[in-house]
């Protein structure tokens, strides 16, 4: 089979799905019964096949196309910097890799003064990672078990050459249970019994690893994959001052609350407190081409000016990269797109949620922060039980076929749509959701 | 400051080095001290800054612009991608994706059938890990100390949630000596004793380790940062036979190595053999956008069919990339990029160096193949003294000083332009190599 690429006439959902299933090997899957959707184009918040097929797009796709697609001006500038100067090692200067880390200082808290770019969230949180332990000569990190930060653990290790050396550390890693009310792990009946005691937990934690060895607790600002945790009020604050108390690094994982997504810049900034190092991706240039990085506060930035930084990868701050990192910024401050989010938020998606809520027994609990929320779907809601995953696949399903696409993590839909998006457009959503889930009211017992 | 992007009159190298000063992070260097080169635009082997200065590249950026920069077939290329959908998730199945999955298994060796698309090759070399270590149920990897496979480790090991249970492995990495006869670890006086010698030492750590606990022995090609490290005859063969005797996947990591840089597609095929997984990235686009993957063999393939593969990325397969894969590959073939690479490694770079190597007893040996090649600058040719760090950072700076940029690692230039570069260029850059090194002739004693 060969396929001209340009001849979109020619091409059906089938060719593609042909072609998909003979040639490409998916993530996180078995690779036997895959049954892709075809994409052939997008615009706005909306997304189309190759035969008239649309759908309303309430995933971001993996929440990160927080600009919605195809942007007129991020195209444009990508197409510019394309013209100019599509790549160049990170050893030298480029202007567009200066002007995205001067946006993106801009936009951090006061105390935060440079940006070292990675490709994606891994190793955003790789390089984070190293810098702590680096900078406080320990190697252990704290982060907790409902947490996902990325699938790199092995390159360095395999590495023979000396830059291994620096990069082994051999305590490893420590997992701790983070704030969760809604399935406590420390039998807490509110929010304030389960920021107490998650905080103790974190305490004892830290007190048996050792404090003296713990280079950093990695955190998501709200823990987004695991179910859009949104940490109880308090909690945060308690955490950065462990941190203080220990000599802890304090780094906040904002490769997907961060950009927008909350409706701030940043998740943190609601919850009152600055991390000494901020990790991001997916949002700064909504998934156009693959970015991220490390946001550096002074005192560790300051500490690399004369020692050695002992990471680095082939395309760091990639100028196609960085030129969609500018624009994205740069519209999303002119359009206020952040603003929207927020708006949205709290005027028209959670009010929505808790609607839909109030009306399907399914719904056990909505929870997050502008057009980051999540629906926990359960069968009873006294017991909590999590709706089974072929059901949850059927109401995935359900809602595709109904023209959404929704992000569906174990029990749960997670409701995170472009941050561009409108009061009609959640809506419709909305309504699909009310008439799908109307159709699994019978899972409830 | 405020830098208009597109206002390239007003600009001067030194704000756009202020502005990486003020704000960016490089990679695998203490910060303070730093003087990158500005570039302001390249085409073909020639990159520029914005005050009239130019440079031959000899160095391929980070040895991955193998196509040469701005090649106006991909530049197009990627603008049409960007017009039709510049960014998708990996869950979908995408038309561009298709092709350049297509395009890559129609150029490894029969026996391939998929490919896992990640952002470079550290991931890359990851997911083959991951893959090895599934399929195998062992832990162990083997690889050499004269060895990059990229600088990722901790990620998944931060990682609370489910999906980093499977990544857990416990005895993990062990590394062995490879060949490289100029500084043998073997006493090897031959090419023969070196292959022999190192082939038995391979034996042994395999014995010594377990070979029941071993998954994949990782292996450059051709190590690359290490020092383009061409194996004896009979080498690979060696390994090959080794990893059929005991069960090890073999993992050639070709992200250098790979797509025309040694004057073949792939590296190994000039050593006879097949691997189980190909991992690569750099010159699979040149560097156009990032990308990289694994090429996967059939039985790994088809073992996850119905076997769960625990790992994945939000940029698996990114449109943009593919596209600039699809026109890099087609552009290649079409061009017959990667028979230049022979024909001036053969007829032109190689004689060149050897004439060079003739003339200036700096130059303690030259190896390679095809554009892949090496000098090893000594201050004595019977001790093999190493030039010192101090003495190849002049050097480094008066080539390009003299108007060509090089890739120098500890003593040694690699010499490593474009596969597109002509002969006329090839000259150019030697008369340069000779001017120079004419100057540090007193190093030697």
């Amino acid at each position: 089979m060969k396929l001209a690429l340009q001849d979109d006439m020619a091409i059906t959902n089938n060719d593609v799905r042909q072609l998909d299933r003979n040639y490409v090997f998916h993530s996180w899957s078995m690779q036997g019964n895959l049954n892709p959707l075809v994409i052939a184009g997008a615009q706005g918040c909306e997304l189309w096949d190759y035969e008239g097929n649309s759908w309303l797009d309430f995933s971001s796709q993996l929440v990160n196309v927080n600009l919605g697609y195809q942007h007129p001006r991020v195209l444009a500038a990508m197409k510019a910097q394309i013209d100019e100067l599509v790549t160049i090692a990170p050893a030298t200067a480029n202007l567009t890799r200066g002007e995205a880390a001067r946006r993106i200082i801009e936009l951090a808290p006061a105390g935060f003064s440079k940006v070292f770019f990675t490709n994606a969230g891994a190793d955003a949180n790789e390089n984070a990672i190293r810098m702590a332990r680096l900078y406080t000569g320990r190697d252990k990190v704290l982060s907790a078990y409902r947490s996902y930060h990325g699938n790199t653990g092995s390159a360095i290790a395999a590495t023979g050459d000396w830059r291994r050396v620096p990069n082994e550390f051999s305590r490893g890693h420590v997992h701790f249970f983070n704030p969760y009310l809604y399935r406590s792990e420390f039998s807490a009946s509110n929010e304030q019994e389960e920021c107490a005691r998650a905080l103790a937990h974190l305490r004892r934690i830290i007190e048996c690893e050792g404090p003296g060895a713990i280079a950093a607790i990695l955190l998501e600002s709200i823990p987004g994959t695991a179910g859009i945790l949104v940490p109880p009020a308090g909690y945060m604050q308690g955490v950065r001052a462990l941190a203080d108390e220990f000599g802890i690094i304090l780094i906040l994982d904002e490769v997907m609350a961060g950009f927008g997504r909350t409706g701030s810049w940043f998740a943190f900034e609601q919850d009152g407190i600055v991390p000494d190092l901020i990790t991001f991706a997916k949002g700064v240039n909504a998934g156009y081409v693959p970015a991220g990085g490390v946001i550096i506060s002074e005192p560790i930035a300051h500490y690399f000016d004369d020692h050695f930084f002992a990471g680095g990868l082939t395309y760091s701050g990639h100028p196609l990269a960085m030129a969609a990192i500018v624009a994205t910024l740069d519209a999303m401050k002119e359009e206020k797109v952040v603003e929207n989010a927020a708006y949205i938020g709290d005027n028209v998606l959670r009010p929505g949620l808790e609607t839909l809520a109030a009306k399907h027994p399914l719904i056990g609990e909505v929870r997050g922060r502008g057009v980051f929320q999540a629906m926990e779907l359960v069968t009873n809601s006294q017991t909590k039980t999590p709706v089974g995953a072929a059901e949850m696949a059927s109401i995935k399903f359900a809602l595709t076929e109904a023209g959404l696409l929704s992000f569906v993590v174990e029990n749960r839909i997670h409701v995170v749509p472009p941050c561009t998006i409108s009061a009609e457009q959640v809506e419709k959503g909305l309504a699909i959701f009310d008439s799908v889930l109307s159709r699994f009211g019978g899972l409830v017992r």
